[in-house]
């Protein structure tokens, strides 16, 4: 199953599963404008790098299909890149869109912009399977001593971040097909609880583990239980500086202090050349209520979300952090593992 | 108000804030039986360590009430240090309870244990107190280019874990008490949430506060947000290695890694000198649920707990770690500032 698709031919119609009802519940929901898709990735109905810049180019051929005029272009290239601010894949599928269709007479852009949303979602898939099997090797040098390997993980970074596969669990994934040991810890990433998200896929492929308090991280790692850890990224920067979901930093500073090696799993686009370092990337500030309240239970006679502390309570709640490149073991792209420096990075773009 | 009282004279009750209700209700629970004493510190009625070890011996005061003999008095010693493990107060207290009443003739027993548990309550509010004069001038010290004293903590170190005042707490209060510009980020602590009780406890005193996802720690000091990291401890070995709730130590790599002072409050019944380091502390596994379900709303109609993933999830639930001495700048104890080192915890027992 893929995260997003065009429904029937005919319609013009993009269906994505969404992921502000998991795990409690399995549901499709339908986009049929741009302004579906502009609140879908706002309000995390998709969510994950690589998925918000595939989300990003169907929501423009949700445009076009109504309107293909150059100021709806522009409108909804506009809109949609003001939804979030840290993922660089969604600026990168935007301009790869507006290359693309700025050209072209209006006739022609909602099929093209059908065409590209469809490749940009076939890439992603190719990427992140090449990134299970480019991660799968560092992943079976950091078995333990019985052949385990004890992973720690943050956030979700499996096929619900992307179209399929996934770039974090896309190793993980791979080894566990290939009959390697591998047990995972997955931290719950609070505010919005995407290690629930993370078990669930993991519970569905069969893979062994274990749902942890973010908290538990650093414990975990001095006790010896984690051989590896590995995170996705919403943004890296030239200098190999990786922004990813808030908390992931503190990750990083354990795995150091207990010598356990610090991985990134991401596609080329996640990488932002024009960006020299991590005090360049825009770290995005969620609403308060993601912290006061706590997502619930959608069952039959459920409620979906409860207060947990008062509705006046000041909160922040930035929704990434930046871990610095000497933190960081290695990059694992879909062109190969390379460290995080100036150097690792550029020779993933060969002139 | 203090968190734990005798009921009115003649009745032999103990009466205690229930901390499962707050922040959303402020429900008192009466406690009749030693083994209604157990049930309220394994279940996090009363929490923190100097409150725990206040309330062992309250509940021993309970179990003399009804059968003073020799028999009731080992089981009732027995059934409380078996609660939980990691904060030392609860042992530290015992053993004084011990050593009281074990020789006394059992008529005497009752009266005896009511008088120490009363001492004991009285003695951790002076020692409290004591704290947040000693870690003034730590606070001061740490006080920004404009003055204010951006704080960061962590679960809950204030008067709600004591009997009064607060460990980690005591100084935020005498600071802004004393017209000290104070503010203080603090951390949510899941799975329990005790954030939400200082965030509650910092709203009464009108100590301007935020409250922010365990997550976000890293990225605030990163960003120079933080002047001082203060929490409170469970345990303190005798090389100032410290045992406090889970995620304590992730605070304190970040904090080093930003050069922000990290210190740790606590009474020196806290100090475990028995113990060499923090390899020997015992962390306790608290119940699998804590994690999968989240403690919400007490409101009418409201419900207790909401279930976030799955009953059959697993789950890893270490409710303390250890935080290094080396990590740690200094201890605020009643009888005053030293570091965190053999030699600083020697200077506060004197022979």
């Amino acid at each position: 199953m893929r995260t997003i698709w065009f429904a029937a031919d005919g319609e013009d119609v993009v269906e994505v599963i969404d992921q502000t009802r998991l795990p409690h519940e399995m549901a499709v929901v339908a986009w049929s404008t741009v302004e579906d898709a502009a609140r879908g990735i706002e309000t995390m109905q998709v969510r994950g790098a690589p998925l918000i810049g595939v989300s990003a180019a169907h929501g423009v051929f949700l445009a076009m299909a109504s309107d293909p005029s150059d100021a709806a272009l522009t409108g909804a290239i506009g809109r949609l890149r003001r939804t979030r601010p840290t993922a660089v894949n969604l600026g990168w599928a935007l301009d790869q869109v507006e290359a693309e269709l700025r050209p072209l007479a209006p006739a022609q852009r909602a099929g093209a912009a059908r065409a590209l949303a469809a490749r940009l979602a076939d890439e992603d898939v190719a990427a992140c399977r090449a990134i299970g099997e480019a991660g799968l090797a560092a992943l079976v040098d950091a078995a333990g001593p019985d052949g385990t390997v004890n992973v720690l993980t943050h956030c979700n970074a499996g096929w619900l971040a992307t179209v399929d596969w996934g770039t974090a669990l896309a190793p993980i994934y791979r080894a566990h097909d290939d009959g390697l040991p591998v047990r995972v810890a997955v931290s719950e990433t609070r505010p919005r609880n995407q290690g629930a998200l993370t078990a669930w896929e993991l519970a569905g492929h069969g893979v062994p583990h274990r749902l942890v308090a973010d908290n538990a991280a650093g414990h975990l790692l001095a006790a010896g239980e984690i051989d590896v850890v590995i995170t996705g990224a919403d943004r890296i920067a030239a200098n190999g500086d990786v922004a990813n979901k808030i908390g992931t930093y503190l990750k990083a500073l354990a795995a150091r202090a207990s010598g356990v090696p610090f991985l990134v799993a991401a596609p080329c686009s996640t990488i932002d050349r024009a960006c020299p370092d991590g005090s360049a990337i825009p770290i995005e500030e969620r609403p308060p209520d993601e912290v006061r309240l706590v997502v619930g239970s959608t069952r039959q006679g459920g409620i979906d979300a409860v207060r947990v502390v008062g509705g006046d309570t000041p909160v922040a709640n930035p929704a990434f952090d930046v871990t610095p490149a000497a933190l960081v073991t290695a990059l694992i792209t879909e062109r190969g593992v390379v460290p995080a420096t100036t150097e690792g990075i550029a020779s993933l773009f060969p002139r």
